[in-house]
């Protein structure tokens, strides 16, 4: 099966294994016009047959002078290859992922090698290593991929990357990027309308990821308030302080080490046992810190914690935050996505009083990676900041209106396209239809912790109602549940997630995270957000935890 | 033509315009099993006839539970646009853009609109809107697009990007990315081979473009003589002082200002004529800066400038960089693909002996975007610079090898897979087949280089033929050649260069980009990265030049 004739039909390797029934070949995609004979092309393979792609190169392919039905057919094969892996991906009956570990697969398992070549190897080879790459992988769109707070494999954001890459530009100029800078620019309007900024010019940039976009409400919140920092650096600053939760994403304290702020100087505030921010908490820090000799600068607010999903208490933040003058950030990273949903946008109450918000499409409204904004309340500051007018890339002198090359705004020159994805989703869904996902993932979230609160054997971390789509637990099996509480019992705990989690890698039928958190031993966390996950895999994975765990 | 007909031959539309010959139609592809008939898919239209996707929406593909066809469908419908686009792209008798205003693009040409629905729009209207970003967009990979240093569309890279955006993961850990992170240890291992540091065990990481790598670069610089700024802030640290050339990449001043060093701290070296780092100054800057002081600490050369694509003396700066202590950076995010050529790599001789270097694969190697990596000599240090150690994603108690947990030596937390295209290529390349690639690059900036030489029309820039695949040049219409020279003539000449670009954006069938740099008037510059470009391309470069401008 490993010839060029696997491609035809997508290939049925990369679907085996898997509960309950055997997966279907996916109909056959025959080539174009497959009518010509062989033989008819200047005496190389027929493409359009696609039989045989191991006499064929990469040089082959366009833009060769005889290129062109070569790449088609190429292309058409690896396309082949890639319709059944989003098949395989919803398909309950097959493996999240088929685990290897590092060593085996850099022994290279069954010809899969990783090493790089002098020579080039033929295209029947690439396409063989596409598909293992694949197979390989882990299939982070399937439905029990509880994993990772990005999930899911949306068609329409899949089609939306192919287009990006076929268009392969570069979002520093209008020059080269006329469209994508357009979208960007209505995306970033849109996402600050939802924030609650409609009637603010404002201001954004899309980032890769939520970490440069929390670095960035940093970065600018010191320009704004001492803005020669820029040229002359931190030394003229005095000792700055920041302050965010300590259940808040390391992005924070990470941002603070890199921009010479210095991880100590980010005071972590307290948080409620719903790992909520507590005011008072944040109020003394601020008081402790001036009293220090620091300078607060700057509040981050969390809509949406990593591991509890928590909401930090956003109208109370900013009330602070205004009677201390401090630039209030909100990391909706993981929250944002509630916006787009009547039943669940209250959550944020308050962060329309934010000076600058994180959001990250690529998270719970499940755009494919990456897709991160940091949308910012006043126009300006952003260039401000970080422009440098490189003169060869933004020339004043352009005969378009030059305002729209807004690459130097960011501390990236060259930057992806990471736009369009999310923009052709908002087409297909609609604001309606990214409500109804969200909606959809939270339900899933509601339906688990009802589930769990029920059974002896699972003890929620949190006792009441999540308010995202965190669910956070342990399972305890038989011989823990004999243990009275207590340290002993908590580093037997500790254990258990982690062998759970091995356990369940090696066979691969699902993948949920877990971790530490304070005090308490490891824990599982659930997050959905993939549309794809229904309620039977909520079963299945309740299942598959007990199946795995319970002989521990 | 806008009916979903269209986009089973992909659509002609976009084709239309250009020099020469009618663009031909790229074969159709019938959609798979086109026999079935319609109306057996649940009431639904049958999506392999794919004759209407007018009444199809997002939401009826996969995964709902009846979308496997649709999918298909609608998937294949994409492709054969993508496929007209590719084949488009090549096809000398097509635009390279279809400049627009910003304003016009706004007002939603011929029904384009970029505003986003509240409601969803149907399948048919996203194939249109795909269709219509490509059309209004620039083609990069046209042989006739010489406006950037990255340039191209490589069909083997293009796949590359499809196969990452359906496998949609992430790079902070093995656990989802196994295939991906082990990749990036290869391709980081060769590329450190390439540099010259076989025998030293090394690190790096693939960034988001050039920009982040020279940032990191200065973030680990300070990290391994400062280590306390980590976690106290630049405070702690000296004045610090860096050093690069006035050539050099705007983004070494633009990292200083981030990482709270300062953009004044940045000590700009001179050039000579050729745009070469004067190392006699650069040993007198730091004289200067010692006695003022400042601490040097980091020397930035580059290897490939931007605009006259110049080479530091490596061995030179990397004696001053020894007697002084201080690290060495080398910035060969443009020149860098130039060590996979052996008629070329001695034009890097020397670094070797950096301490870090910076190399864009997404550059001369023509991999799309983006493709950066740093490459560092010293193990360990980039992990103890940037680790926090998070507890949700870097479990200790994980059943692998967790050292191949490798995202907390990121800046970032989620990290898109920029590592797969590059390694799908270099299979299908080898290493020499990239370096055929970089000559090739290289004798068309010769053959424009030497037919510029003899024109009375042209000026070169440097006299001296190009070490890169930079030409840097002034076009001199009749009535420049007819005034002496001096600045009135130098101010009229400062004009003529944008008034090329542009009636060359109206018109659509070229693209060069333009800067003055120091005194110097604005002038072309040239670069060649894209192996589509032939010898016929550049004269139709000279000849489009003087059209556009001989009235000026």
């Amino acid at each position: 099966m490993d010839t060029a004739e696997a491609f035809l039909d997508g290939s049925t390797e990369m679907m085996s294994g898997g509960r309950g029934k055997a997966a279907l070949i996916w109909p056959q995609c025959p080539p174009a016009g497959s009518s010509q004979k062989h033989g008819q092309n200047n005496g190389k393979p027929d493409p359009r047959q696609a039989t045989d792609f191991s006499a064929i190169y990469g040089k082959d392919l366009l833009p060769d002078r005889d290129g062109e039905e070569l790449t088609q057919g190429f292309l058409q094969a690896l396309v082949n290859i890639l319709l059944a892996h989003v098949k395989t991906t919803f398909d309950r009956s097959t493996k999240v992922l088929d685990f290897h570990h590092p060593h085996q697969l850099k022994e290279g398992l069954e010809g899969f090698s990783l090493e790089l070549p002098e020579q080039p190897e033929n295209l029947e080879q690439l396409l063989v290593d596409c598909r293992d790459t694949l197979k390989y992988g882990v299939k982070t769109g399937h439905p029990c991929y509880f994993n990772q707070l990005s999930s899911g494999l949306d068609v329409v954001g899949l089609a939306g990357e192919w287009v990006t890459s076929a268009a392969n530009t570069n979002m520093f100029t209008f020059e080269i990027s006329p469209v994508f800078i357009l979208m960007e620019e209505v995306l970033l309007k849109k996402m600050r309308e939802k924030v609650g900024w409609a009637h603010e010019e404002g201001d954004g940039i899309f980032c890769p990821g939520g970490s440069m976009s929390n670095l960035y409400s940093i970065l600018v919140a010191r320009h704004r308030y001492f803005p020669k920092t820029k040229t002359q650096g931190m030394t003229c600053a005095p000792r700055l302080a920041l302050f965010t939760s300590e259940h808040s994403h390391y992005s924070i304290r990470k941002a603070a080490g890199v921009l010479g702020i210095g991880t100590e100087n980010v005071f972590l505030v307290k948080c409620d046992k719903r790992g909520k921010m507590i005011v008072s908490d944040l109020e003394s820090s601020i008081a402790r810190a001036k009293a220090g000799g620091w300078v607060p600068f700057y509040v981050n607010a969390t809509a949406g914690t990593t591991v509890y999903g928590a909401f930090d208490p956003l109208p109370e933040i900013a009330d602070v935050c205004e009677r201390h003058g401090l630039w209030m950030h909100v990391d909706a990273a993981w929250g944002g996505g509630l916006l787009l949903s009547r039943r669940h946008a209250g959550k944020l109450r308050g962060i329309e009083r934010a000076t600058s918000v994180t959001w990250n499409p690529h998270k719970l409204m499940g755009v494919p990676l990456q897709c991160s904004a940091i949308l910012l309340r006043q126009k300006g500051l952003l260039q401000e900041c970080n422009q440098l007018c490189a003169e060869y890339l933004f020339q004043p002198d352009k005969h378009y209106d030059v305002t729209y090359d807004t690459g130097d705004k960011s501390i990236q020159c060259g930057r992806h396209v990471d736009v369009f994805k999310l923009w052709l989703m908002w087409k297909a869904k609609g604001s309606e239809g990214f409500g109804c996902q969200v909606n959809w993932c939270l339900e899933n979230a509601e339906y688990l912790f009802n589930k769990l609160e029920k059974r002896p054997d699972f003890e929620l971390v949190c006792k009441t109602k999540p308010e995202h789509s965190n669910v956070c637990f342990w399972y305890l099996p038989p011989s823990i549940r004999a243990m009275s509480r207590g340290p002993q019992r908590n580093s037997r705990l500790h254990e258990i997630a982690p062998k759970i989690k091995a356990a369940m890698m090696e066979e691969g039928m699902l993948l949920i995270g877990y971790q530490p958190l304070g005090e308490k031993p490891n824990f599982f966390r659930c997050v959905f957000s993939n549309p794809a996950t229904r309620k039977e895999d909520v079963d299945f994975l309740i299942d598959g935890i007990v199946r795995l765990g319970c002989d521990l």
